[in-house]
This record gives structure tokens, sequence and C-alpha cells, in this order.
């Protein structure tokens, strides 16, 4: 055995000792108290915060460690105007007034870089060269995975997040991703929620409503 | 303002005071120290754990709260036979061999919920019926955010994941969805780990190489 696959195992088990399960604060803070953020405090986020941030979703899991998430983060007064006229009514006021926007991509592309990413398999690459339709719904898939562990890993640091899809895609794309294989998926503003901006909670379906034991 | 909104905007105030941000060991549960695993002790995950991870995951945010995750929680001998064919040889074993194997499917009908999810727009459902690619793509973003909500909830409560796209789609959909509007979009198993079937870590990006602020 590969001393790197040893340590691999120890780590694992030595979590296991240090934290069984997340208590409710925690719970609650990621994911079953958490918001949608649509009015912000003027608190800036930092450069610093933006890459804990990274540090944190780039973890989550991919098929094949493919990594296709591709992250602009618009933050100046001078990005947000490019960014402005892509956004539909509901969402331009709000945006402008975040003090950052993610704009999470996905790069069609993502099979160049398996060999670092994967590099036990040689021919990961081929897997995904032989279909375009098979290369575009794994970056998309995968993509959209890691935009939900960059809405967690936000919430772990205690950012909100406001993720939204009401955009033009084609006129994001043109704006900050022409010349690339990058696509845009969908935004996400971060920073300090203003909890006076909440609306109530919408319903959730119960277990029963979509759920099957087999 | 309605009295429901008020007592959203006071439930996040409170959140808030209560928990600032994860902790080191819990950000290692969720995604730091979090490995996907493909060995699994004999620990059954019981209906009570499968419907606690429901109620965690489907507090995560989606595109006008559409909820489009479908779940099948493959558990007993006969549903892992039905499952068995539609899977890779790589997946094969290792997934008859977990105590449960989630199916993640998308509803491309999730719009004939929106007047129960979303009740505060009258017209949401019109604004996805208008265009079955948006619907499409709506489901399936949507549906990938809520399977991801899946993974870090189970990681929560001390479960592990194993996520696999390794498999094939149309004979899911025959076998588990046959005559719905729902179609497979990716499994994970569940249950607890066992460490010793770990491989070393790959490696990640670093936040230059795919990360700008502008």
């Amino acid at each position: 055995m590969d001393s790197e696959d040893l340590r691999a195992q120890q780590s694992v088990a030595a979590l296991r000792q240090r934290i069984g399960a997340l208590n409710g604060d925690a719970l609650d803070l990621i994911l079953r108290e958490a918001r949608t953020h649509n009015g912000w405090t003027p608190r800036p986020v930092a450069d610093e915060t933006l890459r804990q941030l990274f540090d944190i979703m780039k973890m989550g899991p991919t098929s094949a460690n493919c990594s296709p998430a591709r992250l602009v983060f618009v933050r100046s007064e001078e990005a947000k105007r490019r960014l402005a006229p892509a956004l539909s009514s509901g969402n331009l006021k709000k945006t402008m007034a975040a003090p950052v926007t993610a704009i999470i991509g996905y790069d069609l592309h993502f099979y160049d870089h398996l060999q670092y990413l994967f590099p036990h398999e040689k021919d990961a690459r081929s897997w995904f060269t032989s279909s375009e339709r098979l290369a575009h719904e794994t970056a998309f898939r995968n993509g959209t995975l890691q935009g939900a562990y960059l809405i967690i890993a936000a919430r772990s640091l205690g950012l909100d997040a406001g993720p939204m899809s009401g955009f033009d895609n084609a006129k994001v794309d043109a704006e900050f991703f022409a010349g690339t294989s990058v696509k845009s998926n969908f935004i996400c503003s971060l920073g300090y929620g203003d909890p006076s901006k909440i609306f109530k909670r919408s319903p959730r379906f119960r277990f029963e409503d979509v759920c099957q034991i087999l």
C-alpha cells in the first residue's frame, strides 16, 4: 500500500473520532434555518474570505474529480456594470447592492485537466471526449454540485448567499467568458444579509411526497 | 408586514446570534476532510435516518423553491437486484455492498407543484411551461443542487456518501421511473464507510487556476 493511501485512511478514521455529526446550531446555519438573502448590509467581503470559500468548496466530490466549476467574483463597480445588462428586472437592484456576486460557470473542456486532477486513470480524458453530450452533461452536473458546495461553504463561513438563475446566460457568457470553453450556470450574491429583507419561508414537500424506500 | 415575515426575520437574526460560523471539525466533516466512500461497514441505515436526511436536504435553496429532486432509496435485496443491471462494472460490487443507495431523480413536470411550493407567485408555473428547454435545464440544475445538499446532509448526520454517475440512466429510468416524468440524475450510496478502502486524495485546483476577482 502507498503511504499516502495509509495517511488518507488514518485521516478519515481520526475525523470520525473527532466529530460524529453536526450539532443543531450547525445544521441550522448551513441548511435548516439558512435563507436566501435579498438585502445586504454594507459589510464588504475580503479577498481572503473568497479564498477561504474556494478552499472549502473545492473539496466537495465531483465525478472523476473533474472540478468543472469556474468562478468570477463580481465585486467592483466596473464589473457590476458589465453584469447589470444580463440581469432580470427582479434581480437587478439587489445584485447591484450586494458586496459581491459570484458567477458560477462550468468548463466544457474540463477533461483537458484530468491528467492533473485524476492522475491514477491515464485514460480518463477519453471517457468524455468521445461524446459531446456526455461532456456537456458532466460539466453541467458537476459544476452545479460545486455551486451547491459554494452556497454551503459560504454559510459555513458566516456569509449569506443569494443564488439566482434569473439572468441572460448568453449575455453573461459574451461579457465574461468570450473566447473560452466556459458557460455560465447560475449566479450567487455573497455578503452579510439584512434580516429585515427576509420573507416567510415557502413550504417544502413531505418525505412521502417525493421519496420512496424500496 | 405579515406576522410570518416577522417571525422569519426574527429567526434569521436569532440564528446569527447563536452561531457565527462552523468550527474546523464541522468543516472537516462536511467538506474539507470528508471523502467519497467505496467500502462499507455492515451497520444499516434506518428509515428514521433517511427521513432526517430528507428533512435537512429539503431546506436547501432551489430556483422558485421548485424542489425537483425525487428520491428512491434502494435498500432491499430485491431493489438492489433491479438496480444492478444498470451499473457500470466498476460500480457494481460496491453498490451491492452498500447499506442503501439513493437514486436522485428530477421531475420534468416540477412546475405542476409550484402553486404549493411558491404560493406568493400565482403565475410561476407559466414561467416554465412555455419552454421545454428551460424546464429541463431548471429541473436538472436544481435537482443537482438538491443532490449536493443530500451529500452534505448525509455527512452532517455522520453518514458517509459515495456519489456515482457511472450507470445507464435509461435503464434506471425504465426500471424505477417508467410512466412518470422523472429522470435519473446520479446515484449515491449511503452508510458508514470503511476507512481501509479509502485512497489518497486527488489534487484540487488552486484559486488562481479557476477563480477571478473583478
